[in-house]
């Protein structure tokens, strides 16, 4: 028996929240896998079921976002897309999601027709279907607000699957456009700063860029940066393929707002979650293409190949005047947290 | 605009519920079906994706149940167990569900660990994975305990695909055992009267059952009464069916502490949740083998044939000296509210 109780940080994405997942969940689930797919114990951004030619994606995502409208999108748009875009960085045509809304006593109506309406707008960008659902409502002494959770489900032909954790020496690093939009928006949209207008998140469908970058071919491993940002999805795909990886700090791209809300509240950009944006290796030789691609696609003129893949274990990022820092994973939000 | 506000009423389950779905899910979704497969629209219990010789099912559910651990389970068990019945009433082998947990800052890690056991021996029970998932934590000021939602992936070959929405006239009509008796335990239980030990949950899963029964054949539709009761199930899946329904009030099986229970409260057990039972339409010349592998089976001992499908519109119990009355859907939830 133990009389510790969950803190925020469990849910953070962090070290702290891997840990309880460890000894809660993966530690009690006797079966983790079917047909010998990928499995809970990967921690992926979604498993997979081999049948047949094919192996389907299934990915689940909790929606508890504060505020629910946003600059850039909001609770039905981020629904959407975290779910459309866990697919996706597997490898897998999004095909269809789910959706489970759960609401307090009181929600206007109003409100939760405009975020289905969001919802929807997402999933008609990259052609996905919304087929089953639930609605529960609680009192309005035990929820705030509304929290959704979508599940999504993808194909792909067998042996296409992309994996976060098979990065290869020698890989380029691509990401899909500028980060740290969606965290330092909604935290400059919270905090009440005068210049939230000009910032807002980048909350989007991913599905669009990666099936143009698998047609050309070379992509060895995938994630997008939600929770822990791109710092944490970038330590997680090295230390999963044991490998390291060395980043240009200039060729990184971050708006000048971001830049500017960052500073303010002294919050690492890298750190904060993206909603629209892919970290890719990509074998060398293809890297150009890919990058070419991504870049005609819309979210995507911002793209950049930011650095490679070396042997070693750590994520360096190397300064334009020639110093090195390691990049770590953080061990759990930025305060002020913002999903 | 409209200044209207979700009530409890909402998430019941019953006709307030179907017409908010329509008007601010149905009503915004573009795309509501992959591959002509069960859309959305058909607020079955779970939508499929046919995929070359298979359909796969797909069916989520949020469980946001009060007191968390009750007589015969916990939110946990009930978390699988719902999720399972969803996909085993379509006719397909449940394969795997994916498991979104969100709870609030300071919820004890001991009852999370023990939620996760229990969800775990209800999936072992089936043969079910948990392959992938998803963990958020709230501030305690948003939300009171915890919220699970689970989704299921299941498949069936081509065309063994079960509706809720296929009865015939002349099938006979089976329940797998006795009615209300997770309804009427959760409100004994928490309304604190004497007797709550003799009275427990039925929370189970029904796969093993639904796979003998659909071996034996002749199973025309399905359904689990669950929010809305039998009164519900029974009669989504007549006039959906364009059939009426008669039952004998004498063959469904109700234990005796359900009745009492039912009575102090003044609740129909008809009208509250089951979350361990199935409702069937059987062809009648295999409706005395189905029953026989039912009462072979854990959870099935109490298993009946109730009644047969006729031409007509109601739904109508036969009481044994000789009157009938007509079994209609709930308009919304009995009070106490159970889940």
């Amino acid at each position: 028996m133990s009389e510790d109780k969950i803190s925020m940080n469990h849910g953070a994405g962090g070290e702290v929240m891997a840990n309880l997942i460890a000894s809660t969940v993966l530690d009690n689930i006797t079966k983790k896998s079917v047909n010998g797919g990928i499995s809970l114990d990967a921690l992926d951004d979604g498993a997979t079921i081999p049948i047949d030619d094919y192996e389907i994606v299934f990915t689940t995502d909790g929606h508890t976002i504060d505020p629910l409208f946003f600059p850039g999108g909001d609770i039905g748009r981020i629904s959407a897309c975290g779910t459309i875009n866990d697919v996706s960085v597997m490898g897998a045509r999004p095909l269809a999601i789910s959706n489970a809304i759960i609401m307090q006593e009181g929600f206007p109506i109003d409100d939760l027709d405009r975020i289905m309406r969001s919802l929807n707008e997402a999933c008609e960008e990259v052609d996905v279907a919304v087929i089953t659902g639930d609605t529960k409502v609680m009192p309005n002494d035990k929820l705030e607000g509304i929290v959704m959770v979508t599940t999504g489900i993808g194909i792909a032909k067998k042996g296409e699957i992309v994996c976060d954790s098979t990065l290869e020496v020698g890989d380029k690093i691509i990401i899909t456009g500028s980060l740290g939009d969606h965290g330092m928006s909604l935290m400059s949209f919270r905090e009440g700063f005068g210049f939230e207008t000009d910032l807002k998140s980048d909350v989007a469908p991913m599905w669009n860029i990666i099936k143009e970058s698998l047609e050309i071919g070379g992509i060895t491993a995938m994630k997008d940066p939600t929770r822990g940002g791109f710092a944490n999805a970038i330590n997680e795909m090295a230390s999963k393929s044991g490998v390291g990886v060395v980043l240009e700090q200039d060729a990184i791209p971050i708006r000048p707002e971001v830049h500017a809300v960052s500073e303010m509240l002294g919050i690492d950009p890298f750190e904060v979650a993206n909603e629209g944006k892919v970290v890719m290796g990509v074998k060398a030789d293809k890297a150009r293409d890919v990058l070419k691609v991504i870049k005609n696609e819309k979210y995507g003129e911002d793209a950049a190949i930011i650095g490679e893949v070396v042997e070693g274990e750590y994520v360096i990022v190397k300064t334009p005047i020639g110093g090195e820092r390691i990049l770590e994973a953080p061990i759990a939000d930025p305060v002020p947290r913002v999903c």
